[in-house]
Formats: structure tokens, C-alpha cells, sequence
């Protein structure tokens, strides 16, 4: 993440990550989540902390989840259910109930499948937000698969030369398993960046980057820009900004996304919703089985021996190091879990007010 | 295409396809290639100049693989074998084949795979130039399939903050298909250009933009700068051009299809090699069977509502109007279907000393 959406140390309060999960988990269960659930729910948003990912953690989900179950959403209590399946696919109906508490099992049917037939593939329709899809990619990883997963929902971004927004930021994610190094895991919106940045660099103060939104009119604004009031959603741009600097690149990559997740899950594109968020979240979940292509430990030596090389490149003149997805999400795994997850003091202040609104235990600071 | 690409029509001669089709594959005969498979690769060839993907269709690539083919680099015979295989999926060792004629047979494999357990994957080792990657995707597509494809090969291109290059242009591609509306087909390099685009620059006297290339230090050039008479491979950016653009996410895609290419055909990754284009080129085929997720007709009349809204989404100011991913393709295969494929004048030349060379027949022009 690039430095400039990270809170400032001195707007920062590092809490326990025990503590963390433990009031996360309470907060869900005072949603009307069952008990399991808000466990599993706690433990996809901190472990999201605890990679250094503050747009899809606590801070800057758990709010609108709370919002979202008291507005009723999501359904606390989904029944979720197989609609369709094939030896190495299930389409599941989520019910409503929130991706991130879902997600997991959905895997756990795609690494069961791939474990019979090579490969699994479960799409979800009717679901709630999924946060960080790359965590359900590593749990593929996990169990000696390439996990694949992406998350199609909402319209917010515009198409290349369009001044009408038609897909969500679409985001798709990548994780693969070494021995010694951390693992590869790749996790990115198809838009220039993540809806939460908005949120995120608004809280620490932070302007837009050149080529990130464009204006009414659909022209990208190429200098640095405050984050708009309101109005940025709908405007972002796909990654790449410009048609000359390969939007039409990222344009495809939403499209994707939104075949492998909205159509493949027999449900609609987020630009068909006549009413907000409408057709809910559509998630796409894949695992390959290693085993199934190649030998395992073999896989897992070359991916050590490339994740290696890739973090001993020589940098470019001025930077200090090459970096390759997973590694910094590793070693702020391995600071946090020491030193605890720093939050900014806006979100220690909703924290504070859940304690009396809620009756949830406070978080125990470091 | 950017327009920056495109010959200028005073310096390009229309040739009609079935001449293109029928010299193309005397050529590959000539290589030593069987009667079945010259048929294919010119198939795929002149496809893809249909498709106006000049790129990879006979103007670019026709004259490499004739060469690779007279120094022994590509195999006319190819006893390719399938390495490993379970339900949904199989490995593929090419035998040095060249990709274009043996890409249809693999994604066939997915095909029939996808047909019996809802999703098929087949990788491929030891290979050849795949040519454009679509035109696989869109085979699956045209058996009501969704496909994707994709290869990986080389190292000319330079991680984010890199100052040595680690990937090849790591081409990916999906494929949908409707029933009215020209196919959804999206084809790109996740790199910030294809590396063919370089020698098409050259051609038709183009400078490149800023943020394609970086200079020998690994500083993206951020001015138009000419196209250097070397080292321009080696010096490419991934997708995004500058960190602050997304190129990590650029970087992110090249391994995606590095992970789902060499490492799931139990291959190496193109920068293990000591030698160039040692472990030759990796793809990756899927199809997913659009039975086993929902009704075909409905995923295909939601394709069509997508697509036409996509294509009258209001422009930004100052455009023309929206595209989607295969449309220009489509436009462009009506085009030259009726008025024959643009040659410039450097590639009917080549086309010329073939002739004498080889003793195939000439060229009809339109």
C-alpha cells in the first residue's frame, strides 16, 4: 500500500490482536450471528489487519457491516445453499449472508472437488461483501492449491472513454505456496485503486494521484486532486488509468471478473441493478489441485527459488528494494502479530461508543 | 489498436484471405509441416489479421516462425504427449510444437473435460509461440463455453522498482459468447504493451508513450521517446507504468499467468533460463462449461443486454463512443472479410521473396 494511505504513527493505537477478534467476534454476535460464524467472521478481519490490508480490515469494514445487518442487508442467519453442481463446479445461493463469513466454505467445496477431479470452481450469487479476496486464496494455498478468487458487485467504475460508470471495482486474487518463502498472494481492485482508499486516504488526509478518477464528463483529471465529497463513486477509472497508459487493459480485467462472478454464478452484471447494490455481491472461487499438474514439492521449490530471486532483483536507481506480492503483507504479519494492529483513533472512537451501544468488552491496547 | 500502431493505408496493400490463407499455409508446408497442420496455422494466422490484431497475425509473426523453424527452434513434427491427467484436467509436453497449431487441440481437451466435469484446464510445456491468445478463448466460446488462455515465456519485462527484467509479456485472454452481439473477447499483454508492438512502432514510424519503457537504470521514461534500435525488451513495464499508476498490479497479473502458465504445466518460470527461451513457451487453457453453472440461453441473452449496454454507454467528452473487448475485432473481420486483409508494404515484400524462395504462389491483392 503506498505510504500515503497509512495512518500516521501518532493517529495510531496499536491493540492486541487476541483482544481485536475477541470484540470483533462479539460485535457479530450481537448482529445476530451465530456464535461459529462470528468467530469466522472475526478471524477473515483480523487476520486482514494483520496483513497491513486497512482497507478491507476492521477499520474500515466492520462499520459498514454493522450497518449493514442493522439495515437488514444481510441476513445474520443465511441459509446458503448448492443450486448447481458438477463434479468440479458448485453455484451456491449465499442468502444474503456476508462473504467474508461464507467465503471459506466456498473454498473448502472448490479444494474438495479439485482434490477428485484436478480443479474446483464454486461461484456464489446473492451474497453479502467478501473483503479481501485474497484471503480465501490462501487458504487454497494452504492446502497445497493455487487458490484463485475475485468479487464482482456494484457499479463504480467507468468503461475507457465512457462517462457513465458500469462495473464495481472488481477486484481478483492470486496465492500460491513456496516452503520458505511467504507465500505469493496477490489481491487487486481492476480499477486504478479499491473503493475503500477513498475512505482510507480521506482519514489520513491524503489528495487522489493523477489518472485515479475522472471528472463529470468522464475526462480523467491528471493532477493531484482532493477526494470529492461524494461523487468519486462512479467515476474511478479502470487501472491504467488513461486508453493511452492501457485503460482498456483494466477494462478488461473488470469484464472478467464480472464473467467469472456475476455471470458464472447465474446472476446479472451490477450495471443491470435498478436499486442500489440490488443483484448483491458475486464471488468466484477456484482451486487448482498441484498435485494434479505436477509434484508438489517440486512446485513448491521453484516458487521459493522465484519468490527469492524477485525479492534479490536489483532495484531501480532511487528505490530501495523489490518487492513481490505477499512479502510486505508477511512482514506486517510478523510486526503486528508482535506489537499489535494500529488503528486510527477515529476507529478507536467507534470502538469506544460499541462498548456502551453494544455491551461488547473494550479493546485492550499494547 | 491505438491509431499509432496502424499502417497508413497509402502503405498497405488489401490481399484477399483465401489467397492469404492458402500462401500461408504453403509456407508451413515448405517448413515441413504436415498438410493437416498448415491448414491450422494458417487458420489461426489469418484469423487473427482478420480479427486486426496485426500484432500476431501473419505481418509480425509469420516471418519469426518461419526462421525458428529454419534453425531448428520449433519442431514441425512434434510428438506431443499428455504428461499428466485427471477428470478436469491434463498437462501437455508440446515437444517444442509450435503453440498456434496445437492451441485449438489443447483447448479441445479443456472442452471435453468441461463437457463431463464442468471445468477443463490443460497446460502446456515445452511449446511455441502461441500467437494471439484470444483466439483460443474465443474456440471455447464458440461451444458455449466461457474461455480463457494464457502464456508465459521470456524475460522482457521489469517488475515494479526492478531494474532487471523478470517475465515475459504474459499474455491472458477470456471469451464469452452472446447470441446477437459480437462476442465479449479480451486479449491483452499485462505488460504495458506487447512486445510485437515495438517492431509495429518501428514500422509505421511511431514514437512510444511515456510510461512504456524504462531506461537502463529500470526509471520509467515518463516523455515520448523513439523506439530504441535495442534493449527495448528487457526494458518494459508491467501494466500500470508507474507504482503510483498501479504497476504493481500490472506486476501482479504478469505472475498470475507465470503461476497458471509455467508453474501448473510443471514448467519454469521464463527467468530460471540461462539460455534464451530455454524452457520455451508455457499456456494455459480453460474452459468452463456455461451448462454447469446456469441456463446457457439466459447467460447468453445477459451477454447480449451487457454488451449493448456497454457499447451505448454515454461517452466521456471528446470521444467517439464506448467499446467493449472484441468489438473493433469484429468490426474490423466484417471489414476485411469483404475488402481483404491490409499487408504493408515491408510484409508484401517479404511476402515477394517467398516466392522465389520457396516456390509458393503469390499473393492475390484485392
Amino acid at each position: 500500500m503506498l505510504e500515503r494511505f497509512k495512518p500516521k504513527p501518532e493517529d495510531a493505537t496499536r491493540v492486541s490482536v487476541e483482544s481485536l477478534r475477541e470484540v470483533v467476534s462479539a460485535i457479530f454476535e450481537k448482529m445476530g450471528v451465530s456464535g461459529e460464524d462470528a468467530n469466522e467472521a472475526a478471524d477473515v478481519l483480523t487476520m486482514t489487519d494483520l496483513r497491513g490490508v486497512e482497507t478491507h480490515g476492521v477499520s474500515n469494514m466492520l462499520r459498514a457491516y454493522v450497518d449493514q445487518y442493522n439495515s437488514g442487508q444481510v441476513n445474520p442467519r443465511p441459509n446458503w445453499q448448492i443450486e448447481r453442481e458438477t463434479p468440479g463446479t458448485a453455484v451456491i445461493n449465499a442468502d444474503r449472508g456476508l462473504g467474508i463469513i461464507l467465503g471459506r466454505r466456498a473454498m473448502d467445496i472448490a479444494i474438495e472437488k479439485a482434490k477428485t477431479v484436478g480443479v474446483g470452481i464454486v461461484t456464489m450469487n446473492n451474497g453479502g461483501h467478501l473483503g479481501a479476496v485474497g484471503h480465501f486464496s490462501m487458504h487454497a494455498a494452504k492446502n497445497d492449491m493455487v487458490g484463485m478468487c475475485a468479487t464482482a458487485a456494484g457499479t463504480g467504475v467507468l468503461p475507457t472513454f465512457a462517462a457513465e460508470p458500469r462495473f464495481g471495482t472488481n477486484p481478483i486474487s492470486i496465492a500460491a505456496p513456496g516452503n520458505v518463502e511467504p507465500p505469493l498472494l496477490f489481491d487487486a481492485a481492476t480499477s486504478q485503486i479499491a473503493g475503500n482508499k477513498f475512505s482510507l486516504a480521506k482519514r489520513v488526509g491524503s489528495d487522489l494521484l493523477p489518472g485515479w478518477i475522472a471528472d463529470g464528463e468522464g475526462t480523467p483529471i491528471m493532477e493531484e486532486t482532493p477526494v470529492p465529497e461524494e461523487g468519486w463513486y462512479g467515476n474511478l477509472l479502470p487501472l491504467g488509468g488513461t486508453r493511452e497508459n492501457g485503460s482498456h487493459k483494466g477494462y478488461g480485467f473488470m469484464l472478467m471478473v464480472e464473467v467469472l462472478g456475476a455471470f458464472l454464478s447465474g446472476s446479472v452484471p451490477g450495471m443491470f441493478d435498478t436499486e442500489y447494490f440490488e443483484s448483491g455481491y458475486k464471488h468466484y472461487f477456484a482451486a487448482y489441485n498441484i498435485e494434479a499438474f505436477t509434484d508438489v514439492d517440486e512446485f513448491k521449490a521453484k516458487m521459493d527459488r522465484m519468490l527469492q530471486m524477485l525479492r534479490e532483483t536489483k532495484p531501480a536507481v532511487g528505490q530501495e528494494r523489490v518487492l513481490y506480492p505477499g512479502l510486505a503483507e508477511s512482514e506486517d504479519e510478523k510486526d503486528r502479530r508482535a506489537n499489535g494492529v494500529p488503528l486510527h483513533k477515529e476507529v478507536m472512537e467507534w470502538f469506544d461508543s460499541m462498548v456502551g451501544e453494544l455491551g461488547v468488552p473494550a479493546l485492550k491496547t499494547m
